[in-house]
């Protein structure tokens, strides 16, 4: 459940592109909002400094909040652009946000940003909702290592000629959509070499098992292995999903890293992890049953985050190349609108090493 | 780890395949294995009777145990098939096998069972060990919806001209390999459509995520919610692994199926299991719980096994076509042999309605 600041806007962001304010242009009051939604006005001020940030509506001190024109262009479906994420509050998401948007904004473009909370059923009600009131998406793919049941709305974008850049991941099922992501299968196999290199032949791996990213890190993992001649070992994968992530993270639920570093983890001298917030978590768990880190089991990571920083022992992790995803995006964006073609694209990693390995 | 016999047969198929005792075809007596391997000639004879089984070996009453020869044919490979599966145990498993073995004998192959415990560690070592052994291969794929890291072994069995079938599941990096599986994507569909005309519109779902039927089933059934205009039910969404299902069905864990009911049944009427053997499972933690099945939640599922006839409460499960998949996919295989082009295969399945919906 997202913050009720969130939903008001949210709400308020669809009715805007359904057109319920094209008359006057005005929003109703902070006051009229509070009665309506139960809430107080600071509230409603958040959720309207949030629609403001993303330039849908502009707010007159003493007159109220009016729903902002689009600049008339050239483009046919004027010149707002959707973000889609997964996750708003996800660590390395303000980075990449701040990245394309200043990429469109030089670009005359503004900018809508949605969250899916990495669930397919929000996913697909952002998409229905914005029907053709942009120009373009830039999209964080949701739960991009299943089946994916909101094609038929990409379909659609592709029919109103309205152009996807996917980043972090797309879906097996859209072959030919242009995706920006990190080297994720490169990125897996640098982490084993590097554990490798430092004696290890025992590796076990955490990884998301719902989106393309854990997927490609645990096969680049492997094929490290498989070169070196190693056994792939089965048993010690611990896969998660998003539903579990939030237990483990909101709701401090450890049991399932517990259980792992109980059952499946004996045997093993290092870990790579899925990602530094889940390796923050494991360091924890190993911590709380007496294992020391890197004495016992090393631990490796992606992200290269501020959670490497605050953990207890530092995290080796892979950092981001310096040109960020989210920049490259939404240049391949704008570029896919003024109609020149682009290509998928890999962003190689560079591993930092720290005290965890 | 398999049983003792399983190994020793096992490294006595390896020995014998890399021609160790091509020269006097003759094995070493039971009792030296015994002692060789430290058991019993129980276990000893318990191995010998799966290579027989296998037509790896003929046994003379008195003389011991003797390598068969292969028939000669014009084969360039033999005559030998080998059937590489993921459970033996696996209670659908025995139908399969026997359909297939009779189609190879009626052809003139004999067969070996491989079983790779979904694991691919093993799925590596047998494949190694295979070499050009073979004429030909019917493959369980093992954990289907992962990146397969042995696809250089399928490449090389491609260079040698050695044709592969694969039933239940293959690899998406291996867009052309001929499949014969269930039509799985339908059957969630037709069991989600089942539980909607029954008046169900919360309905949840268990499935496997390391195998790409439990992908399909599920792809299904969320198309049939999407078409009934139902929204996503991403937080009532089980999913469990290869090493979870080991946990829950042989080490009596069932922690996974109690935290499921308690934090995310709620609200559901209804749930789509994966298979008779986890409905099964699950039809118990709903008990053990006080939840009546199905005056408080309808449970449906797959296969229309023994489970589904075991249980408390009889489970209506989708039940295979009466033309097998192990039958369809050994006479592709015998096809591809002689020459033939053959083409994938998805077999309907059928609603056999019980006590559990």
């Amino acid at each position: 459940m997202s913050s009720k600041y969130v939903q008001i806007a949210s709400l308020l962001r669809s009715q805007i592109l359904k057109g319920a304010y094209q008359n006057t242009r005005m929003l109703p009051t902070e006051m009229e909002l509070a009665q309506t939604h139960h809430v107080n006005r600071a509230t409603v001020r958040r959720a309207l400094s949030l629609l403001t940030e993303e330039g849908l509506i502009e707010r007159h001190q003493g007159s109220g909040s009016f729903v902002k024109e689009s600049p008339r262009t050239s483009q046919p479906h004027g010149t707002n652009i959707a973000i889609v994420t997964t996750y708003i509050n996800d660590y390395i998401f303000p980075a990449i946000l701040q990245d394309a948007q200043s990429v469109f904004a030089e670009n005359g473009y503004s900018t809508m940003v949605f969250c899916t909370h990495n669930q397919i059923s929000m996913e697909r009600q952002i998409l229905q909702n914005l029907d053709r009131s942009v120009c373009g998406l830039l999209v964080e793919g949701t739960k991009t290592a299943l089946p994916n049941p909101n094609l038929d709305l990409y379909h659609k974008l592709g029919e109103a000629h309205i152009p996807v850049v996917f980043f972090h991941g797309s879906y097996a099922e859209l072959p030919d959509a242009v995706c920006v992501s990190d080297d994720n299968f490169n990125g897996g196999y640098q982490l084993a070499q590097f554990l490798l290199r430092k004696g290890h032949t025992r590796i076990a791996g955490i990884f998301k098992s719902d989106d393309i990213q854990g997927h490609d890190r645990y096969s680049g993992f492997l094929s490290a292995l498989r070169d070196a001649g190693l056994p792939f070992p089965d048993a010690q994968i611990l896969w998660y999903t998003t539903e579990e992530k939030k237990q483990i993270l909101t709701q401090g639920n450890r049991d399932l890293l517990q259980d792992f570093v109980k059952y499946n983890l004996p045997g093993a001298t290092a870990v790579i992890c899925y990602n530094d917030e889940i390796a923050f978590s494991f360091i924890n768990v190993l911590r709380s049953l007496k294992i020391r880190v890197p004495e016992d089991v090393a631990v490796v990571s992606f992200d290269n985050s501020s959670f490497s920083e605050l953990c207890s022992v530092k995290i080796t992790s892979l950092t981001h190349g310096s040109k960020h995803v989210g920049r490259i995006a939404a240049e391949h964006l704008v570029d896919m609108l003024h109609g020149k073609t682009v290509r998928s694209e890999a962003v190689p990693w560079t591993l930092v090493e720290k005290e965890s390995s």
